[in-house]
């Protein structure tokens, strides 16, 4: 079989150029005389490889020298206990947004390390949007705000974060819209992403901190792999780090400066999305359950009338070489993720199948 | 450059025909239509080749039914840390055989979280041998006795594991010598081994641990992605693995079984080491000071006269295209890994070069 329009929420599609450049290069990478894998991460080979990636994502986000950027193992899911061994303070408590699935876990890892709170939730809407949390306050023995910006398996995404009183830092779980739009990376104290999504294959977790917020634990026990600021002395090679996976993020950079940077990123991502929602808006079978102010521009779930038309246009779908559609198990029906590396062609070969199954099945 | 001979001692040299095989489906990985590092790991394709990995391992190890494979992310360097925090248990202790740099990280780590004794060391011999521990005694309330079966810095091999009473289970730091000799895996309570060495490319660590120690641990506060019996549950699908590594194991497995398993693996690397340490022992200007029944057969430290004829070597080397042969910074002079994918030619232009230089500067 030919290659397919992916639509996984991750790991999801890659740029085909980037594929092909790594592909070419996989024997004698940079005239190594080796593979990307096979190179020391002590060498000067990929310490270049490593530095460019930092420089590019840097530039690309607009990231000042006051932040250090991490490529850690244990994906974002690692981050959720990370971000409290290092954050959370003695006698302070973490505040959390609770907006989703993934926030739920990172909730759920800080209560591990000490007193979190629920700043807000949308639980009670079955999380189909971002909660109204322009009242909620924060405490001042509060050591950060946790936000999931996108939330990959509801469909909704935090357009506004919040301001926080005291300079309390917001730390942002950006894993499934990093590089999607722009960001302002001074309202965040704390950015973490993995990678499967926007930035490369998985096995990497980007981790963006501002330097004064490095080394606030006073726990003595905490694992050094755990540990923020070894990982920011050491610049990512305290031991051997997913040196591949962090090849890859580099040359999806090159492919994203190629492109025009975030802003042409994001241009682009507003039309992918605007195309789909509007066939769903305007059609009779499909329908979204998404408050509209809150959908994301990447991931987008959706369901026709019963499960079973569901699965019968998930086959029709595969038949057209669209994959990787259905639903999260606890949501059902469609999902669509049009991440960066997703062409309008595809989301447009998408609506054009969503238009033909409704006047098949009408 | 065309390629080179590597002798890093991690990430190192892959078996050319692996990197080919890679290469050739990277933009389309078993008729799926997308690359394996665009595959879902929720998908059949990607279960799959975890399914075969760990079906070659636990084939080619000999591993019964009764252990567990996990396949994990943060490298050796984090199972320092889950092997305490999983196995120590309250009120008793763990015991560390101290042979070099990499235990005494392991042991350093277990001391945060309990009680930590030194089995026996061979620190006062700056690690040039294996201590005898014929005579070392465990207390009843010992968790587990750590050993670190091959020392990649100093050069040093565990021939023959201790014998523990009580049943006390021994886990073993396999990360230098996986797959490259026998070993008994019931001799064992846990495996572990950072992929970089001989099983594929950094970002994957793999964990074989007897079920019977899997959920020891009393903590309600362990990290879930720290936990062996989540990963063991959720079979290393809890969140997103490195698939791009599992994958690249799994293509060294199966080239492993294409060389005839690990005992013609362990022949060609008897083979390799002894040529290399005969034009050692042979030489008037190369030398090792490891003691001769504790001898890696992985990683072998060695040295001239002095730093500036090292260095005059390391040079000369480069030149016939063998490269990554400087030694540890704490240790010096020369190393060469001579990891499974090492091919005897790659040796023996070694041992040439080693001549030839000989000749050259006498
Ligand atoms: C928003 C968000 N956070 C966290 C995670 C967990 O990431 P990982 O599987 O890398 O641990 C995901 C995975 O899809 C996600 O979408
Ligand atoms: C024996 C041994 N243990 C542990 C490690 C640490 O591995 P990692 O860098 O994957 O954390 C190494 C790395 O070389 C090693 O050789
Ligand atoms: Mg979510
Ligand atoms: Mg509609
Ligand atoms: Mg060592
Ligand atoms: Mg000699």
């Amino acid at each position: 079989m030919g290659r397919v329009i992916n639509f996984s929420a991750g790991p999801s599609a890659l740029p085909l150029e980037v594929l092909k450049r790594a592909q070419s290069e996989l024997l004698n990478t940079h005239q190594s005389g080796m593979s990307i894998m096979e190179m020391s991460h002590r060498s000067k080979s990929f310490e270049r490889i490593l530095h460019e990636a930092k420089k590019r994502l840097r530039s690309l986000m607009n990231i000042p020298d006051s932040y250090k950027i991490l490529f850690l193992q244990g994906g974002a899911s690692l981050q959720f206990s990370m971000i409290p061994l290092n954050l959370l303070q003695k006698d302070n408590e973490a505040a959390y947004l609770i907006t989703g699935s993934w926030s739920k876990k990172a909730y759920a890892e800080a209560k591990k390390v000490g007193d979190a709170t629920i700043f807000a939730s949308s639980e009670d809407d079955a999380f189909r949007s971002i909660p109204d949390f322009a009242e909620s306050t924060l405490s001042k023995r509060t050591s950060y705000l946790h936000v999931t910006s996108n939330n990959t398996i509801e469909g909704t995404r935090i357009s506004v974060f919040p301001k926080t009183n005291n300079n309390i830092p917001i730390v942002t779980d950006l894993s499934s819209n990093i590089l999607s739009e722009k960001i302002n990376v001074t309202d965040h104290g704390v950015i973490y992403a993995g990678a499967q999504k926007n930035l490369g294959p998985s096995g990497v977790t980007v981790v963006i901190i501002r330097e004064d917020l490095i080394g606030k634990t006073e726990a003595t026990t905490l694992p050094t792999m755990l540990d923020y600021a070894i990982h920011a002395k050491a610049d990512s090679l305290y031991n051997t780090p997913p040196t591949f996976a962090i090849y890859m993020i580099n040359l999806v950079l090159e492919w994203v400066e190629s492109i025009g940077g975030i802003e042409d990123m994001e241009r682009r991502n507003r039309k992918k999305a605007q195309l789909l929602y509007d066939a769903i808006d305007c059609s009779k079978l499909f329908s979204s359950s998404v408050k509209k102010e809150n959908r994301s521009l990447m991931n987008v779930p959706f369901k026709t009338k019963n499960e079973e038309l569901d699965q019968a246009f998930l086959h029709f779908a595969a038949s057209q070489k669209l994959v990787e559609l259905k639903g999260h198990r606890s949501v059902g029906g469609m999902r669509a993720s049009l991440y960066n590396a997703m062409p309008l062609e595809g989301v447009e070969r998408l609506t054009d199948a969503m238009t033909q199954f409704e006047k098949r099945s009408t």
